[in-house]
């Protein structure tokens, strides 16, 4: 297993590009509102090629907010946050990221300008004009939906929380990341438990270190079953472990039936 | 508004109690499956008075579950993790446990007589030993789904990831938990964009210390609404704040309402 073509093909299995999610808001972490935020993020930097290799969450405290990003930004190639961006008070994400990258936060003219444009005179308030409070240095994210923008500081990447404007905040962002060669998987489903297939799952994932073997057991309300996923970004490599993976369910099940009847 | 009374009410908001939820599962980072442990934990804490306050879901590799655990375990009360204690070659987390609290990981005789009781003689196969295999010191977590237990070590909880086992075993650590006074909350739909009144809800907030307003901005696929959460573990000083901000709401909605007449 350790030919020069086997360990380059094993090297190409982590994107060069990384990224990182952190989701900032206490209505998560109450549990009243559900994050779809995260799973959007992780198929769209899937498709794109960039390994998302960690998310955090974390409450509307600049504190948390501030050492959150230090570390998430100095560990990965992009960081992606999403929420604390709006009008009211609890919104303190400019404010943190100000603070995290030593800069000041002033009122930003051309965010000014573009909240100027989409309100009506007299209705660009105090509040809204929160809005445009950016932090030095950085780049706006346009807002197709609702005007007031992200921004982009060094590679921390500002998305509003709410799920529209986010996905739009996404698209904008898309073709300005360096992004690696896209991961491929296939799916096998297993139909039996984990237990049955663990062993020689674990053996077939040594035979084939270009791809990775995950196994993901689910209840379906009777029984477990599994999906085994195989991911590489080798297609050569992802066919012939897709088959040898074939294989071995379809001959661990017909062992299962055998036993059944004897 | 810095009398004794609102001091102390100020300082009654947080939880002495505080949790923090780790998700070990690259299915999670890959956007394949989507998340929906820590919404339940969420919901589950709260309503036991335990605040949590931090998430992190990091990938199937020693090294990142060792460095979150022993960071979060050091910052919170409790930990709860879910995902990565079934019988395949990817399920690393009672390993990650033993690195992380210096201890060995033997088959634990306890475990073994659950698997032993729970599968057929012959069927108890090398991959479901592996779900015996508990850090030293640690206790058992009931698993009256599958029967693989899960474990409690120091103050982390380490849980399956599979929702309807995830869910049992919640229900056997809740009464082992200390919990503190649980937050209530009451909600008012503001019926116009955060816009309108981030102003005068920030001020509010200042006058209302003894609880917490959050504001949720919705975009409800034509206009952009608001939810405002109150939250406080006081029931009087939830009662005030809820009628300061219902007359607040009533006043900007006939403001817009005059305006949009003349």
């Amino acid at each position: 297993m350790s030919n020069p073509a086997s360990e380059s093909a094993e090297l190409d299995l982590s994107s060069p590009v990384t990224a990182a999610v952190l989701v900032i808001g206490d209505e998560i972490l109450s549990g009243r509102t559900k994050d779809t935020n995260t799973g959007f993020i992780a198929e769209y930097l899937t498709a794109l090629g960039v390994d998302l290799k960690e998310v955090r969450v974390v409450a509307d405290e600049i504190d948390a907010i501030v050492s959150a990003v230090n570390a998430l930004r100095s560990a990965y190639t992009y960081v992606f946050t999403t929420g604390g961006i709006g009008p009211t008070h609890d919104d303190i994400t400019a404010d943190a990221m100000a603070v995290a990258f030593g800069v000041d936060l002033p009122h930003d003219p051309r965010a000014v300008a573009i909240l100027e444009a989409r309100y009506e005179p007299g209705d660009l308030n105090e509040a809204r004009l929160r809005m445009a409070r950016i932090p030095e240095g950085a780049d706006l994210i346009h807002n197709p939906v609702s005007g007031a923008p992200g921004f982009r500081i060094g590679n921390v990447h500002v998305m509003a929380g709410v799920p529209a404007v986010m996905h739009a905040m996404m698209d904008e962002i898309a073709p300005t990341l360096e992004t690696g060669r896209k991961m491929l998987s296939r799916s096998v489903e297993a139909g039996v438990g984990e237990g049955w297939i663990g062993g020689e799952l674990g053996a077939l994932q040594k035979q084939h270190p270009a791809v990775s073997m995950g196994s993901y057991p689910y209840f379906d309300g009777e029984k477990f079953a599994t999906q085994i996923v195989i991911r590489s970004r080798d297609e050569d490599a992802l066919e012939t472990a897709e088959q040898a993976v074939e294989t071995m369910v379809a001959s661990i099940r017909a062992r299962i039936e055998m036993e059944k009847q004897t």
